[in-house]
Parts: C-alpha cells; sequence; structure tokens
C-alpha cells in the first residue's frame, strides 16, 4: 500500500531551504510506486497540529516547482516550537493520529539542532509504538553549527554573501584612503563564528583587508581589540574590522550588552545597540580616528544573488538522498555531509543518528583562531573555499528575481 | 598638437562610477590621433593639487580596463572637496598651471552636484583666461537628484539593488506569517527618496508589501504614521515599511533627530541611531508589536551582484560621449539623459550646461507621492522600470567577484 509523505520547514530561513525542500517533493514525486500524495506541513509542526496542510503536486504543475530551488526563505512558513521533553504528553498521540489518518508513512523536517530534536523525539515516539513511520531530518542553518557533518546547506550561500559584499564594503571604505577609517561589520552567529570567518575570503593580494576577524569561540578583551585596531591604523588608512553578533568577554558577557543598562529611548526603552555600534562607539572615544559600523542582518541568510551553486546543489541531494534512505528503511536519521577530498572537491551523503545531532553546537575550532584571537588560518580557508564555488541563474521578472510564493 | 585627457572620481561612490571612467578611458585612448595620454587623478581634484596622478593606458594592457566596468567603488579614490567660490582664489592658477605642464587639454569630472559646481568653476575660469581647456561633467549619484537630466548613472543600480532585497527581506519577513510583525527598512536618500521609492519595484501580485513607503519629500507625521501602520497591520500580518534615513517633520526636524538627546553611551556619546531604529521603538511602545529595523547601509551603492545592465550600458556611454564632445569642441558642460520614449526604452545623450545643473537638486515630484504620504504612483514605476532591466555577469575568482583594484 503506497503511504504518503510529508514536509516541513523550521527555525530560519536561509537562500537554500526550499532547495532541500525541492529535493524532498521531487524525489518523492518521482516515487509514485510507493509514494502517494506529497504534503507540505505550513509552519512546521505546530502548523500540521493545526492541520495546515498543503499537497505539493500542484506546484509541479504550475512550475512553482523549478522557481522554489532558487527562492529564498522557507515556502513552507517556519516554526520555532519545541516538542515536550515527556514523550507520554497527550501531544504525541495527538500528532500520531494526524499522521495516520493522513496516510503519512514519511516525515521529513528541515531545520537546525532545535529541529532535529523534534525529528529524535519523533523518530523515538514512533519506535515505542511501533508507528512504521519513517522519521527523517535534513540539516539547515547559515551558523554552519551542527555536529557530525562536514558543513550544513544554507552556510555556504550566506558565506559567499559575507565574503562577496565584503570585497564591496572593503572597496566603498578604500574610496576615501587618503583618510584613516575604521569600519566594523557585525555578522550572524551568536555562539558559532563560520560566517564571520568567512569575511577573511574577501582577501586579496591587493588589499588584505579584513585585517581583524573576532569570533564568539575565543574571549573579546577590549583594551587588546583597542591595541589590535592600532597596530593595523599604523600599517594602513583603511582597516576593516569583522565581528561575530555573539562577541563576548571571558565573563561571558556579550560585548553588546555594554551599553543596553546606558541609553533609554523618549519610550524608555533600552537602546539595544548591537556589539557593532558599541564598537563604533568605543573607537571613536578611545582612539578619535573616522569609524562606522554596518550590520550585514537578514540579507546575509536570504540572499539569493550570492546563492552557491555548490550550496544549492548538495541541498537539493540532501533532500533527495533523505527520500531515496526513508525508502530503504532508514527512520531517526540526519542526512548529514561527509567530505571524501579537498582535491578536486567531493562528498557522501551519510545518514547519522539524529540523536548525535540535536541540542549540539559546533564552534570553530580553537586551533584555527590566530593571532591571540584577531584571525582566523589557512585551515579555514582550505575548509570554506570549495563551498562558496559556483555561481547561479535566478530567473529574473522585471528586473528583480522572480520567486515562489505559497497561494 | 595632441593633448591629454585628465579624468577624476569625486564624492560617493556608485556600483558603476568605474563604468562611467571605463567609458571616457577606452574612447580616450581610442581617440589616439589627438588624445595624448589619457591621465586619472587620485582622489579627485584634491590629489590632483598634490600631484597624485597615474597614466591609464597600462590598465588597457594588463586586463584592468575591461575589470573596471563592474568594479562598483570609485577606482581612482574619490574626495569631497569644494573649489573656492572666488575665481581669484590662488587656487584657480596654481591648478591650470598644473594643467599646463601636465600637456591637459581635456578634463572630466565624475560625480554629482558638488562635482558639477567644480566643473562650473575651472570652465568659468578657463573662459576668463583664454584657457582652451575643455571641462566637461559626467553624471553620477545613486540619489539620482541631479537636474536637467531624465537620470542618473548609479540610481539604478541601487534602485535594482534595494528593490532586489527587498523582495528577500519580504520573504524572510513572511516566513513566520501566522504572527503579526512589522519591519522598517531605512533606505539612502538625505533629501531626495528615489531610491526609497524604488522599493515598491518589490511588489508582487502574491505579496504586496512594502506596503507604506515615505519619502523626504513629504512631512513625516508620527501619530499618521501609526494610523496607516495599524491599518496595514488590520489587513494583513506582515508589513514592510520603507523610509528614506532623510524622513522629517514639518518643522524640519529629521526624525532620528528625536532620539539624539536621549541615549548616552559610557563615553558620554549621544547614541545616534537612525530614523529606522527610532521607528522601531515607536512601534514597539505604541503598538506593542513585534518589530525589527534594516538599514541597507552601503550596500546598496557599491553591490555589484545587481548590477542593471541598462545602468551600466549608460554609464560606460555616459563617458564616450563626453569625450566626443569635449572633442567636438564642448566646454563647460555635463552629459545629461533625455529619455525619448518608454515602449521601447530609448534614451539620448545630450550636453547641457552645467551652471544649470551645480548645487540644485531634484526630488521625486509632489504629484507621484500618494495616499496622504504613504506611497507613489504607477507614475513613478513607468519611469523607474526601465532603468533597472538587465543582469551583468561580474567575473568571478574564487567564488567572489573579481575586481580591479589601483595598484
Amino acid at each position: 500500500m503506497k503511504k504518503n509523505l510529508i514536509v516541513g520547514q523550521s527555525g530560519g530561513p536561509t537562500a537554500v531551504i526550499n532547495g532541500s525542500l525541492y529535493g524532498v517533493v521531487s524525489e518523492g514525486l518521482a516515487h509514485s510506486d510507493v509514494i502517494g500524495e506529497v504534503y507540505g506541513m505550513v509552519n512546521g509542526i505546530e502548523g500540521f497540529l493545526n492541520d495546515q496542510v498543503i499537497a505539493m503536486s500542484p506546484l509541479k504543475e504550475n512550475g512553482d516547482l523549478e522557481l522554489l530551488r532558487t527562492t529564498p526563505g522557507a515556502y513552507l512558513g517556519s516554526c520555532r516550537f519545541k516538542l515536550p521533553e515527556d514523550l507520554n504528553d497527550e501531544v504525541y498521540p495527538k500528532l500520531f493520529k494526524k499522521f495516520e489518518e493522513k496516510g503519512i508513512g514519511y516525515f521529513f523536517y528541515i531545520g537546525g539542532n532545535d529541529s532535529m530534536d523534534t525529528v529524535s523525539k519523533l523518530s523515538r515516539y514512533a519506535a515505542a509504538h511501533d508507528s512504521d513511520i519513517r522519521v527523517m531530518g535534513l540539516p539547515k542553518t547559515v551558523d554552519n553549527d551542527l555536529c557530525l557533518t562536514d558543513h550544513t546547506p544554507g552556510f555556504a550561500s550566506a558565506a559567499r554573501f559575507v565574503a562577496t559584499v565584503l570585497k564591496e564594503i572593503i572597496i566603498d571604505a578604500s574610496v576615501y584612503d587618503n583618510k584613516k577609517s575604521v569600519t566594523v561589520v557585525e555578522i550572524m552567529g551568536r555562539h558559532a563564528g563560520w560566517l564571520t570567518a568567512a569575511s577573511v575570503l574577501a582577501r586579496t593580494d591587493a588589499n588584505p583587508n579584513p585585517l581583524l576577524v573576532y569570533l564568539p569561540e575565543s574571549n573579546f578583551d577590549q583594551p587588546t581589540f583597542l591595541k589590535q585596531l592600532q597596530n593595523a591604523l599604523a600599517k594602513t588608512n583603511n582597516v576593516i574590522v569583522c565581528i561575530s553578533e555573539g562577541i563576548h568577554d571571558d565573563k561571558g558577557t556579550f560585548i553588546c550588552e555594554y551599553d543596553s543598562n546606558v541609553g533609554v529611548d523618549n519610550f524608555g526603552h533600552k537602546m539595544l545597540a548591537g556589539s557593532g555600534k558599541y564598537l563604533e562607539n568605543l573607537v571613536k572615544k578611545e582612539l578619535g580616528v573616522k569609524v562606522r559600523s554596518i550590520e550585514l542582518n537578514v540579507l546575509q541568510r536570504c540572499s539569493s544573488s550570492c546563492l552557491s551553486a555548490t550550496d544549492l546543489n548538495e541541498a537539493v541531494n540532501s533532500g533527495r538522498t533523505g527520500v531515496q534512505l526513508a525508502l530503504g528503511g532508514e527512520t531517526g536519521k540526519m542526512v548529514a555531509f561527509r567530505r571524501t577530498s579537498n582535491h578536486p572537491y567531493t562528498i557522501e551523503y551519510v545518514p547519522v543518528d539524529v540523536n548525535d545531532v540535536c541540542n549540539l553546537e559546533k564552534g570553530v575550532p580553537a586551533e584555527w583562531i590566530t593571532d591571540n584571537g584577531s584571525n582566523v588560518s589557512d585551515d579555514f580557508i582550505t575548509y570554506a573555499l570549495p563551498l562558496i564555488q559556483g555561481s547561479v541563474d535566478v530567473p529574473q521578472e522585471n528586473g528583480t528575481p522572480k520567486f515562489a510564493y505559497r497561494k
């Protein structure tokens, strides 16, 4: 008897989470001998609990499935919803009753470590209750902090965006190169510095910026930073500093918290500026040099202009592989990436136990952080460079990208 | 006798100011029968006064001239240097003596209205002192606020960036579409709202955001804004608001100034947040809804990923036309764009008196601003849409754009 497939997206959006979705849906539809309908849950498991389910096969007919590949964000919508730790909670039988009503045999969840927690719980509940539903996780996060996988879909396109705009910011900052200036660029990453590290991919022989790069994996010391910045300014007029939003001191206090109790606006709200804004003010005060700060903001996770072809292909393949593995009998697994060679760059897609992945974080290795916490080693470049290769032609309409929108 | 040509760049960088430079240099080099060397002044007229001059012909040989076309920023460096109003000031004979020493017969300056002021003064001084140097201006500004020209190179690529990333921000914001949220996007434009208006090019049938758009050409009233926002939130969950950095109230006070005297950081500095940050706090306080603000920052003026082919071609052509006009005897002119048809879109390049351009600003017409100051009419779309057409393949190297750097 045919079983149906359902897929959902969870957590923050990326540029290729819809690439993974495309992979699952197109592979699911290709196996019409064993898979009946392919469903999407709207707003993840939270929406599924409210019966927000759509059929995906119409997307193949109306052309939206192809557009989905290059549409950033989360086509199905997302949620941040943690299932209860207690597998005896009433939500579980409720969920599995809904699975049964919908004839679901295959459950796919695309997300980060919180989402893998959902996969873990559902697969453990299924095992404990003799359900034959196969529950699979597909990795996704711009933070690249998932364990047991070489890297994570979404990271490389975000890294390519960071490296590309850094090259442009470096050029923009050098326009008045006859005057000293500092530019502080704040990059996503509360606990993991992978994306910030990607800024070094913007370096060229002609311009070695960003000269200073600070990740949350090492403690940020303000006097040391000022000294390192002074040294850099002694050598060149325009210094670009890249920082993770999550840089913190040795007490674990986020740098951005240092001014949180200072300014209050007209409404009595704390003026929560970011770490970049804080360092801008610090540099202005202490060094008296021209300084500005730039927050890359959500653009770094949702840009289609800098899609990495490598990243997009891998996202699609992870989705396809997930379906194939589930059809082969796997459950409770996440599709992980194992790098088999750097020259040429090759990877394998392998199933790993989702319980070994969920709720854990993988940071940039300590030995890759150099120059007293202000730089990363060439090991990082060797690791990251293959991932950002290849451009993607995004369909255009009226001069802007043409995306797929849920009707 | 052959005369030499010199070209400089001034004011803020754009994505295509090097396209104009490419046009001047390649056309200049093509007229080797009458033009000797083609020089570039480094950091504009200010650098020229310090003898910072480079020969441009080597760029043709080493391949950098082709790269220049798609390199954002200002290859030659820029300056913000205003020549004295008094044409009897000693700087003028000093400048013209240097022109003579360098054998300069043709002077080109690429910039906005301040730069056209330089062209005006030099051409008037030349006329008053029987110098046969031909002094020409080439338009450039992302603000699109130059008079006597349909539009200005640099605007369209910035507009394409704004419309593209707005589409992506709209998608990013709709990921949690089951909850009410407001996103305030702050866009460049202190006095002219052209770039902010370009945000409406992101609208689609599937998502009509940005629902509210505020330009500095009309007064911004905070209670009216809150009412308009509440109306929008009553209709849809995710509302995107686009504002120019220069929005101000009916007294002329910039909205961002409303919190400038509130917060002071650890160093006693005023916490100058932008208008977007201010409105974020206002909405949080008054409507209690989830809200974030995004400042597009320098990325909008230096992005190569969203280059408009139309813009780049026009920038190159304006440079070429400038050289041809100067060879034909023109001086004291700016190369302006005259639109001759919308369907198909066609323009002519025409010389206009630089004295009628300099130091003036052209805003978005009042009749194009609709819905009580919160929208723009279809007239703007008819105007702007042809300008953002066409993608440009930017050469890539190691996964990021390959740019030309001054050695």
